[in-house]
């Protein structure tokens, strides 16, 4: 093993995105150590069980004493609480950055506290599953996946460099965009998605017309693949939703014309313009098989589940 | 081998469901002779190729001439059209059956048709992938699925049951029920998210403050899972939209209002319910799995793909 990139390491909550961070960071030796710490002492016991770090606390201004790179992943409504806490402990010249769903929101929330000397770099590795909790994290959870930076103007480029080259041997890809761009573009490609699955959702679960019992029984022709997006943790979407308010907005209003559009052929009976749609959307998704960005196994390769009225 | 169920077996339309069940019907020794008949002459010469039947003709009345079972799978728009051509070749005591995504238009379109001494037995098996044509279909697509049937009054009892015992050989499970509700059903658990699906693809390939090449790039974030629905096969779902038009609105109608309801709560901040909504919706996603419906796999048990820029 080469030695260690940095000599300490905090994170500063252990969900999905920490504890895949704490994983990856023990396989590929990155630190000497690593703290942990996470306000639930629940959640704290479960990561020391886990054997997640070195060193636990409840207290995140202790676990960020000393540290050479702070991780801050926890829910982006909390940033700002967090940020004040951690201040008056941060380490002159250390790195601190975050992966927060949102951007110009964190920003605003964690700048204002953060010390002279300390790089505050604000981080999104484009990464997750619907699972959430310091039990569902993977080592392997960053591979291959874009990890998006946000500098501010006055970011130190050797301790971006730094930072870039940790989430490269966490496995990622590491793209730069100013924060406001992120936030349009992880409005449509993530915010969107996970709304508008967690609206049909709702909605499914809402009727009287068909019971739960059957929407629960059919749903493998088509319905279930929303209910993956719609079982993320609602915490984290919920401030997602009230930390990227305008883009999601915009978004949301884009979405619903252009569904008034599509209602409005289904009732005219106009069989063209659903052909055409239907065919466009039917290249994006080739687009995004040649861009290996989704594998081309039909039905994402689901393995085969059995029925229970199948004995 | 036992004798098999049927001495001849037409099918008309050799698409993924056509196509399926002509491998299962081979796997499991259901027919003598098993008779495919395409409009498309390309098609029928791919089916040929792969060796799918025993007889092929682009003509379908001579396809169904002396068949015991003549199963229907072409787009729900055609079904009208096909049942007209092959009624004056239709056997007495034949049993005629359709796949199709939609049952009121399917009967009201077939029904006029049908000679006096045949079995018509709407059905619909809950089977399929993104994929289409006859390549694409595969001898286990019926296991462990439902394959709904909407008898009509005067169905005969022992033709209903034979044609079970066939859907269950070719590994389906069974239910019954009328087409006004087969088709509300539908229209929720399948119908509106794909027209969902396709519409949130467009929106985003619409988008020009976020690059085509970037929604693709990003797009493992959430609207991935989108794009399996929205590359379904446009034939299909543009008569689906046109065939099962008043459930379809009125879904769309109920997932517009709730769609209105999150929005406002997002604009004015209510995290409270946007936190109650993303809870309960997880709760549905639990119930899918514990029905043996969808796999507990993180991100449906994908495969890593590799990243291009990866090398």
């Amino acid at each position: 093993m080469t030695s260690p990139m940095f000599e300490k390491i905090a994170l500063v909550g252990i969900g999905l995105i920490g504890s895949s961070l704490a994983r990856v960071i023990r396989r590929e030796g990155l630190a000497r150590h690593v703290s942990i710490s996470t306000r639930s002492a629940a959640t704290l016991a479960r990561a020391e069980e886990l054997g997640l770090g070195d060193g636990y606390s409840t207290d995140a201004r202790e676990a960020v004493r000393d540290a050479d790179l702070v991780i801050i992943s926890v829910p982006v409504g909390s940033s700002g609480a967090v940020a004040e806490e951690i201040a008056p402990a941060l380490k002159p010249g250390a790195i601190l950055t975050d992966v927060g769903s949102t951007k110009a929101s964190v920003i605003a929330q964690m700048q204002p506290y953060v010390p002279e000397g300390v790089h505050f770099i604000p981080g999104h590795p484009l990464a997750g599953t619907e699972k959430s909790g310091p039990d569902a994290g993977f080592a392997d959870l960053f591979d291959n996946r874009w990890c998006i930076f946000t500098p501010l103007p006055d970011t130190d480029p050797d301790a971006l460099e730094r930072l870039s080259e940790f989430w490269r041997r966490c496995g990622a890809n590491i793209d730069t965009m100013d924060p406001q761009h992120h936030d349009m573009t992880l409005a449509i490609v993530s915010h969107l998605p996970h709304i508008i699955a967690y609206n049909i959702v709702g909605t499914a679960d809402d009727l009287q017309s068909v019971t739960k019992s059957e929407v629960i029984k059919y749903s493998a022709s088509g319905f279930r693949d929303f209910t993956r997006l719609a079982a993320s943790d609602p915490t984290m979407w919920r401030d997602v939703c009230l930390h990227n308010k305008d883009a999601i907005l915009e978004m949301l209003a884009r979405f619903s014309e252009d569904l008034a559009s599509l209602q409005r052929a289904i009732r005219w009976g106009d069989g063209e313009k659903l052909f055409d749609l239907f065919t466009r959307t039917r290249a994006v998704r080739r687009s995004i098989i040649e861009a290996g960005q989704d594998i081309d196994v039909p039905d994402f390769g689901r393995q085969a589940v059995e029925h229970p009225a199948k004995g």
